[in-house]
């Protein structure tokens, strides 16, 4: 039986991945912490979680790698320097970053996509999603994912096309921008919108998460199909095989 | 039969409202546009509609106020001087201002006051909108005004509440606040949610437009209404018996 | 301290209140089920809350009769005689019957009617509602309260006005009418949305649970409240105070 | 410059396309209605489109097929033996039938297909629409143009899959089944939404169309794209190239 060791044990998503495992055909070597040594963890596991924070990072891929044990990394607020980290990590082991492991959010990236490089320029792209209230960024990574799916649709990047702040004199909407724009709200899991717009009509395409435990459940599937891989770095959609 | 002038003839709410007036039981007297007399206008009308632009709108209150005309008023981007032009007008004339002449909305406004003041604290409240890409402001002034009635109903003024750039490391949500974002695209007429959420629970309150006729039809609503008024500042909940 | 006994304690709704209790400052007098002494129960507690079966609403209304114990009835499914049973006892008894105990729902129901009679017949009411894959009855109990709301708004009755079977050659949408329409999948706890529509514009009025809880919490505010008041047939406006 | 001729020229998609046909660099062979020789009309124009009745199909095809005018059929309400009608037809002349001719439905129709394919059996599938109060029959021809995607991605058929009489003691949804709701009120255009559902989330993939303009605007794009093709069976996603 496979064995995950979770970096993040004890915060929310660890917590959820450590109680669904079991059920899922997996069993835990451990969990690990701010002060526990990742080294300890990834000798003794046969894939790593890592569901911590961005500043731990570079230590958990040195253990993964030293070890050669593959990790998945949902840590969200990854910078460039973080996914340089992980391409160099790639190299000697496997890795699979993703910023959302939901089944259904996989699928929908993939339609997005899909959807913009096919609708075509006369189509605007737009992102609304919504969070609980207690979240502290805008907008979700999630919404950053679904973005970049477009762009690349339509031979961009996010970076180039997105537009975060629409208030007061905006003037005509530009082409070739995509809109973001977040709510906060009582205790919502997550829901996201994409919207393309044309003259008379328009195609929206809505995830919503109901219940945390698709994350943890995605996680855990993640890390079972992660632990056979050869080194190099995989994104969800390879599990889900979408 | 009553006889409307319209002030910004040739704008397309001007035009619509042309078409629309006489399958209402009105008639037109004629239209002003940028170089015209507003008195000539005024003169011979038994109401006014104006929707032109702000910086005409002292010219023809003065001309309203001149021949006792009453004057319905749909121009958006009114700043706190034009509102106090409309109140100082409204002595002496009936005088009826809006963001939005629609039923739907005017009953919306409605719903959201009474929604945001039972609900209490608890409750965050969050307003999205979508127009058509051309659309050069935002949020909506509709967005704006539904800001308002949900500001009323919790004992603040929008001005106090509102939370228009939610980008970036924004930190928990703050309670009492009021959120507005703005999606632009395509050729929507205009589509306004504002949603309660509370932990487990939402309630939206949504109004969609299909069709720009709602608008210039609801102005001749008001207008006929308006023409037998005594003078004071009136509002659309008026009009609507809502 | 207020203790609450739970006819239907092995439920979902049952546990889920025993649960949620203490910690909103009731404690728990005990439960009963299928084949325990209703009397027994009704004579240890403050207020009783029914989420059992219609079949078992008579003997439990008996014993919350003897011994003037007020009962809250959130069981579903019931009928015209168990609503007979219930104005019975409510003269000896404070007895509150609810179709859904959340307050995002009360509230709705309010503006579901308020709408309803503002908006007047040009204005076409559909309800659209959505629950898990195991529901096993439809429309559900919240989308026929929300018609009956939007029923008494117009001034008849759902059973008057009820359209649930719009499939094939329908003829055109006769005035007055509500239509209703079920859909079922996942794990959805409950989404309502009541749509009025006229030419032009529409209003949509929706309500979406995330989370059990909502409906567990608002039975024990409910039993709390009514655990004070004289004999007497209650609504959940009343524990709201919406 | 391609010549079309309309059957059902007198219609309000008829109508509509030839007002926009001229915009779209076609030119208008002429129309034909009840009484009128389609001969006459197939031996003019280079390429035919029909939006009359079903009653009318058979000599439609019938005057396509002896001038080997190409024919796009947009008539709603068709039956098997229409169908064999153009199956036989097309052996000929190039037919291309359809039940929606906008861009985004076309769209639409492969993400729905593509999603029910890759999702798998644990997502349940529901469609729900919204049209104006005058439409007669329900589920529309486009909800069931994407029951149809939806019943080819999980390998059977609508014919199969379809609920449409969700109402009463249904019992618990049926796994494999797709159910399909209809609203209708006011002026809606057109809406669609299917679902998928399962445990935790949601997708929602919709389409709204804000002007009948559209569908006549795709018809016209057909036509073009069918007035040199081989005679074979032709569907929108060819038109569309999507």
């Amino acid at each position: 039986m496979t064995s995950i060791g979770i970096f993040g044990s004890m915060g929310r998503m660890g917590m959820a991945i450590a109680e669904l495992a079991p059920g899922l055909g997996a069993q835990l070597a451990g969990g690990a912490d701010v002060g526990d040594d990742p080294a300890d963890l990834a000798r003794k596991s046969d894939v790593l979680v890592d569901f911590s924070a961005p500043a731990a990072l570079e230590a958990h891929l040195a253990a993964a790698r030293a070890f050669k044990t593959p990790i998945v990394i949902g840590t969200t607020g990854l910078q460039a320097r973080h996914h340089a980290l992980i391409d160099a990590a790639a190299r000697d082991v496997a890795v699979l970053q993703t910023g959302n492991t939901s089944m259904g959010v996989g699928l929908l990236a993939r339609l997005v996509r899909d959807a913009a490089a096919r609708l075509g320029p006369d189509w605007d792209i737009e992102i609304v999603e919504m969070h609980h209230r207690n979240k502290v960024d805008a907008p979700s990574g999630t919404a950053q994912m679904l973005g970049e799916a477009a762009a690349e649709g339509i031979g961009t990047t996010l970076a180039e096309a997105a537009v975060t702040d629409r208030a007061g004199l905006t003037g005509a909407r530009a082409s070739g921008t995509i809109g973001l724009a977040s709510l906060r709200g009582g205790s919502v899991v997550g829901d996201h919108t994409v919207v393309f717009a044309t003259a008379g009509e328009r195609i929206e395409l809505t995830h919503r998460a109901d219940d945390r435990a698709i994350f943890a459940r995605g996680a855990v599937q993640a890390a079972l199909w992660l632990a056979g891989q050869q080194p190099g770095r995989y994104a969800m959609d390879q599990v889900l095989g979408i």
